[in-house]
């Protein structure tokens, strides 16, 4: 059974660690999308070699394919994708939210049809953690319903509501004893809302809470006011799960803010991009000043491919849309992201967390507003689709 | 300096070894290709571990993207890619007269525009030595000027002809001596103009030689036919090189008519479609028929993909267009392709390579003349931009 172990805390930000069936997680903690089994690009053994301890999977997308069913019959969701860390497999409702068309959303579930080929399902509570428990997952969620960050009060108000009446259904049907039910924290981004969520869920005894409905399209203030007023509402002996966060300036402003463990498809998509995180902030591997670069993009990265290849061989492989550069770069940001998050980590333990959160935000260019205003879009037209 | 050393002879199939500046290479070999300075998909080490000690890399590509000056600053092609086994380059005769849009065809050289950017660039056999001694391969390429398959007989005569006239420039202009220049023998599928080629290009003591000009669109007999006919005529003491075959089948067969070296892109290009090699012939891993299947695609594969997926997750890659797919198939076809060249040699030193022939021939299933015909029609329509 995966448990939580608070090891200290140093101006808020916490240093702990998650006890999972398949080995010791420390905390603050990101983990990289496997979204479809398998985190783009990488074997298992590459994502244990970068020192990844768990990774994210989706019970929405393994649904549809290849099928729960599937999965089981070869053996569960370590064996299928040939991982022997931890594993974490979200419920699927942002997804059922953002990628699917709606059909119906009720009290009993949701009835959606699938993004790939429009073939229609009928999702409960119930299913999802059915899903979840044949998957076998050392850390599985709550189906939660996901508002629009524009969507006005009432309306998140409804969606909250409906996302707590779901958790205590999932809690219920719960089975195995050796998966961690966490439950997803929503209210939008209304405060009085976040509170309520936040109160309601915890008196139903989570062993680990998630800060759900951020960090989509809203502006960043509002992402981190909302996260700091709901993580000072969750109990401290549990995980706290912020979701979806995964650009280094934000992670180490929510770290700041109590929270400990993180996902985003952020890192390895804006890898295959071109996008290479440096301390000073990204880089794109396909401008021309790095064509004739020796070096690696960054010098003292002890990452595989700043340890084998030069800036202009990485360029080259871009530049020929050879698969190898998806690879590279996706396994520099990965390294990059689990430096960070080690670093963050001996600060914590070290009581110099917040010098470190200084000097680290001073030097990191953050990524300017037009990337989250992408994500906005992303989400907007996907909310086109609820329409019949 | 790469010389040639004959270990033995078994019914016209030879074992040898060719020993280079990066390692004794075994034959008879097959060189994975990495046209662009990457074996598509895969790391070096990745390559290395697949048993394979000599790639070929392609001169025109790396000549356009990213410029033969780049690779030389950063220390030659071996550095650039991170490659410590051999290399063979390719002159980039065949790139040129097929990917090409040629503006002119002289005795002094070509000139072609680019196939990427439509840029007009005037080539020699001059040239491309310079070009290939700044690369650095352990193996290079003569110029030569590869006609269509059904081209007729004047006018593959006077392309032979060009191409021995090319191959003394390239002979006369080649500096560095750590490098073995080895000659093209064209004439297409005429035995006549084969015979003269085989005959006027020993002449001139190259260090191996190389077949072109085949496996273009032509009846698999007629290229086997002429790999007969020219292969007879080459000296025993030196290498002898099929250009662009590939096919598990096309080897055995051009083994056992005296050839020591193939490269192709087929093994690899196939894979990245989904075609697996097995005992018994190519398998499409997309078919339905994987979806549900717990073992791997080659039940007693010692390859990486096999010893760690199930079929079920390999086809569950593929469905999802998830780039591990690729590389996942890749490293088995180029696995299966190593292993046929062991059993190959291995038979040819134990005098039971016919049987071995045989044996392996009755249990693949060719593939059908379907993907020779996508072959010729690439061919075809490549020669109709010759016009301008």
């Amino acid at each position: 059974m995966t448990s939580f172990r608070l090891v200290k805390t140093c101006n808020g930000a916490r240093a702990g660690e998650l006890l999972t069936p398949h080995g010791v997680v420390p905390t603050p903690v990101f983990l990289p999308v496997a979204s479809q089994g398998v985190v783009k690009t990488l074997t298992p053994e590459e994502v244990k070699e970068l020192g990844i301890e768990m990774v994210l999977a989706n019970t929405y997308h393994l649904y549809l394919r290849p099928g729960i069913g599937v999965i089981e019959r070869v053996g569960g969701l370590h064996k299928f994708m040939g991982w022997e860390g931890a594993i974490l497999t979200d419920s699927g409702g942002y997804q059922i939210f953002s990628l699917a068309r709606l059909r119906q959303v009720g009290d009993d579930g949701v009835i959606f049809r699938s993004h790939i080929d429009g073939s229609e399902h009928h999702i409960t509570p119930e299913l999802i953690i059915q899903f979840q428990e044949s998957l076998g997952a050392d850390i599985i969620m709550a189906l939660d319903e996901c508002p629009a960050y524009d969507d006005g009060f009432e309306k998140v108000k409804q969606a909250t509501e409906r996302t707590h009446r779901w958790a205590e259904r999932c809690l219920k049907a719960k089975k195995r004893r050796d998966q961690a039910l966490y439950a997803i924290v929503q209210g939008g981004v209304f405060p009085e809302l976040r509170r309520q969520s936040a109160e309601y869920l915890t008196s139903l005894g989570f062993l680990g809470y998630a800060i759900g409905g951020l960090s989509l399209g809203e502006p960043k203030k509002v992402t981190l006011a909302m996260v700091e007023e709901t993580a000072v509402l969750l109990p401290e002996d549990k995980p706290r799960y912020l979701m979806g966060v995964g650009s280094p300036e934000d992670i180490v402003e929510a770290v700041a803010r109590g929270c400990d463990i993180f996902d985003s498809a952020l890192p390895t998509r804006v890898a295959r991009n071109g996008a290479l995180f440096t301390w000073g902030g990204r880089q794109n591997i396909r401008n021309a000043v790095f064509s004739r670069m020796e070096q690696p993009i960054v010098a003292d990265c002890d990452c595989y491919t700043c340890r084998n290849f030069s800036a202009a061989y990485l360029h080259h492989l871009f530049t020929c849309e050879e698969l190898l550069a998806y690879r590279l770069a996706t396994i520099h940001n990965l390294s990059f992201i689990t430096n960070l998050m080690n670093k963050i980590r001996s600060a914590i333990l070290d009581g110099t967390f917040v010098a470190f959160k200084d000097s680290f935000l001073k030097n990191y260019q953050p990524t300017d507003e037009q990337i989250r205003l992408s994500q906005k879009q992303r989400w907007l037209k996907s909310r086109n689709l609820v329409v019949d």
